[in-house]
């Protein structure tokens, strides 16, 4: 059986990095998984929530959102400001991002300050959340080597890349990296959250209307391992392309926004 | 090392479940894990949801809700209206419930019903949740088998029986059925949902500020699958016991509420 | 004419109290007035309201909340969350709950703490708001004792115990304590909130969409007099049954629960 | 003891009625009670509410909403909408004055439509609830006046009048119609509301910190049946007053506003 | 072409401002635009909003606040507390208020003070927010006059008055001062907000469904300006009229309500 | 007095309109004022508001949304959602947007469809507004082109086209398109919409805590004027570029995202 795009059932789809597209955050990345696309930002903030004030608990705290923006779907999503409340799947989301980066960090090491992450889904083709954890993890590698650069940490908190991936079983067949189309009628739907070496962060799989056996999950578990080493290299070269270069973006965006991109072209 | 009731790593609590605890559902159970006890009941009602008859999608709808009673736990928590909103975990959990349910219930059964599946959870001492959706099901067949008796359904919408657990990863042990102690202080927490043939329905791994490894995940696996088919087996007595003697209890209620449960004593 | 369960007018439902229904409370009863059943909740809590810091008020508080559960009535009744605010009955409830008991405690006595009363109905056949009043005081009761055995109070602030009950007038008659279906057809309805010596604390008489005379007002104090003198003997003998057996029960606790006292059977 | 405005304990406030304060309702009044200014407002709407229409009840509906402007209080009062809720005292009241004005009208007679009731408080001196219920009253019989002329209507809906009056104990002496500080400082306060034929329609009584024994609430509804006695006959003549000379304004209100009023002296 | 009541394009409907019209307001006045009412309160607070303090903003706050009462339009308005939010319209108009007012007062000499404007229609005929804007003027020069009266202030805060009025494109023609109906079906709706000196505060011209020329805009700004120098002779009469006679109207408001002023008549 | 980027009073910043950044919308652009930048999006719905069918009008709706994601300011920005309303100013600007378009917009050439626009800013240095109403006007005008293309529109709905610009007084001086920080600190702020034709759609000046002459408001109209008229070419440009290649995009995006423009390079 084919996939639509004619990927083979292992293989990921093109997944890129864009970096600084948000110059008014610390760090920030639109991530493409196809056609997928999430701007991640990561903006450090001097304060921490009032509950760890309270309960006197060191180091700093990282919290994240999610949001689709209206347009990101092919019909167009009401935002959660005009029913007043944000809706379950996005509040379901926006915590296992948050869980999936502090798995990933020494909120000791932070100091006394908030990392927010932010991640808004410009465009939806299936795999937004796995790829906002992934272009978070990029964002916030960002954030944190331009803080150290600066003198503003003395200590790299990254302890190992997070990156997320989607399998699922389709038609009976397990598949890497599902499309919106593939994800829609899939019987399983299973998200990967791992670290660079191979260490599991959140397993989340789930057969809505239907069932899976043990057998599938393994196959599921193969194929999702493989493709998170791929892009672990991945979010490594992109953090890499960056590091010489790019001094955290004066406040007030000397250069490197968007457009600015664009233009130099 | 020792769990703190002196559990075998492998035992569960004791599991017990009450039926009828609220007569005017259409079924209804106190179920507990150890001291965790929730109220779950099945209420249906002969309507479906907006959204249904717009789209003109056939059969019924089953939905959750899951709150935790403010003297559940052991600091008074704060009701969700005194706050505007549903807390995020709240939310979570409800939508796990419901998952978990739809995936046993052939909805289109039901007819152009909605059941709905409530959860109040009057004790917490960890696996709550799990203890949510191994009642809704005990819940949600007797009121089946009472509409079933009374010929408002004709056919049996419960396709197997589902049920639910917790394992976890505590000072490197593999764990059936953490306590909330043991919960609150493991490496690694997985809830495990299946049915009674032993097919995967959702897990849900998370080493929230850790990770885990491929060996950890597997004892886990084995762990909750051995835990599961014991509880399924608890579900069908409890099922069994309240079948030949109970009648739909009448709307007015004449007997069998927890009060006269106690009186008869 | 006679009762549909055959009363004599001035006849009371049976009412019982079963104790340590919620064992994370300070106190707590599961308070039957015939079918209706009401969880009454007391749980201490070491912090006054903002407003009493902000204006030196010493002395402690007492506050009180109600909820149907959903599956408390014969139709399902929705959640206040799902509306996002606390319906206008509810609140009306709540502020009388809070009322009446502030009547009967000495708010200096219980120092610089709030005491919550939590009053969620389980099962709804007439008269929820007397008897979370009449179980109200029980919990409380039993927690103040619980908190002088402790040391944590010094001085008892029950000044005397507080019940409720309702009367009506049904098809040109006074009745006392009215099950759903009388005060559904009542032309009269009436709350009485009494202390233990015959004194009044709230009356709230409505004629919803008719009116009532002097005479049918007098009928109605006098049976609602005797009937609370009649159930304040019942809440001593439900507080002194209690009283020598049963120190605060363990925080983590080891015994007492609900389901725990079933299986003692 | 001396009333602070040398007032027998006996002796109401002096009532003024102001007709049509808000020429684009149906029929309105600026009610006085001594210092206590409420703006009453009927409007009719030739709609019922939903819930009528699903359930095919007969006839019409009213309802009443009661809002204190924020400057009409000693401290300015925050505006409900800036909190997002409407507070409970309020809706306590307003739920209060809909009962009252229920039991006078007869809803079949006003046909297919709804009479919103609203009373915005423009001075608070105690005593807010009983004068909207009083001016509600006027404003009501003045709208269905005017639809009887315009032959909207055919029936009078107004079965009798109905007014309410404030009783309290203070210093231990029953005083009728309390003003602020009185009502603040009163032992007891108590609510009534009847009919111009000396029926109940509502009696809330209550001892806020404290109780009060048989003896004084009779106390307490001989003098608020004596006042409300006089208070009818006061609506009476501001009825009387309005309803030769006063066709339905309008409605683009040539004449007869508040201001115009003030103009003509 | 006539005006429908035959007012010259130039010409502004009668003025009217009655003060004193909310006695615990600390300057209060119900302003009349023709057959717009609206009750203008200004009431003093000690206290600064957080945000001042936070950031160290020396000196005091003003904020504006506005609200149609439901009566007021020719079919009864929702309030905004039973949709839960402020509408759009609403909150725009009372920040463009709280802008005015601000322009004209030294909010360093009102000294740790927030000065609370309040609007409230009583009749809606057009041009509400020239005639709040144009009120709140007087209010709040009423409030500063008996807080320096008074020794609370010792500096004059209002700089200059302000007044505000609606010029519009009315069938090709520029009017000054639209009511309901001219603004209805004006093609061109523009709101000037001036000082007494000439100066602008704000130009708000909107062609909502049209657009309008440069010509156009002239000729509103010609008529706007004459309107607003007649109107601030008017806001000068009106603050004199008040000025001697008129102390602090005692907290508990011995006289000068509107009711009484009717009185006096 | 030169401008921190060394531009003449009279001279624009850069204006760029990249399109097609959100290919699931009808017509989309990324429309940068300098280093402002807003995400413009047009998607059209194939039903009408609610409020239409009730009252019977023929044709279509415009509706816009504005919203500044959390990373677009130099400190970062709480979404609306986290208060859970939406916040004053972007009310008034998303009413703003929506007036200007539909000005510019025959709905009765929409069909009995709603253009939504969405406006999200994702980097501010001032002037989002005026970027958001000059995007969106691009944004409709390639979604009308397509769905005229494609047959579902027989007529351009696109009356003319439309823009808007801020000038300002700063340091006594008229400028156009103001950046941050000349918006900041400017005495007088003003932002126009005006068609390609020279007539004006919107003027909105204030001068916040200041005020302004009539010949500081002239040389702003003229600078004002100006600007649009440049800015009118641009659109045009932009429009016109889209045209001749690109067919409205395939639903699941076979092409031309953002990311894609990126690799094409």
């Amino acid at each position: 059986m084919a996939r639509s795009d004619n990927r083979a059932p292992d293989q990921l789809r093109e997944i890129r990095f864009q970096p600084d597209i948000a110059p008014h955050a610390t760090g920030s990345v639109l991530v493409s998984f196809g056609k997928t696309q999430v701007i991640c930002a990561a903006t450090i903030q001097d304060e921490v929530p009032r509950w760890m004030k309270v309960q006197g608990v060191p180091g700093g705290w990282l919290t994240a959102e999610y949001s689709m923006l209206p347009y990101s779907t092919l019909d167009r999503k009401d935002r959660d400001i005009s029913k007043g409340k944000l809706d379950g799947r996005s509040q379901e989301i926006q915590r296992l991002i948050g869980r999936s980066l502090r798995a990933a960090v020494d909120l000791e090491k932070l100091g006394p300050r908030t990392l927010w992450i932010d991640c808004d889904v410009l465009q939806a083709d299936g795999g937004t959340r796995t790829a906002s954890i992934t272009g978070a993890c990029v964002a916030a590698s960002m954030a944190f080597n331009r803080l150290l650069q600066k003198g503003v940490l003395t200590q790299q908190p990254l302890k190992k890349k997070v990156a997320a991936i989607s399998v699922g079983i389709f038609r009976n067949q397990a598949l890497l990296d599902l499309c919106y189309e593939e994800d829609r009628d899939a019987e399983v739907d299973c998200n990967l959250v791992m670290t660079e070496d191979g260490q599991f962060v959140e397993i989340q799989g789930s057969g809505e209307e239907s069932t899976f056996s043990e057998a599938q999950l393994n196959a599921m578990l193969g194929l999702g391992k493989k493709g998170i080493m791929e892009i672990c290299k991945l979010q490594e070269e992109a953090i890499r392309a960056v590091e010489p270069k790019s001094p955290a973006p004066p406040a007030s965006g000397a250069m490197s926004s968007l457009a600015d991109a664009f233009k130099k072209l």
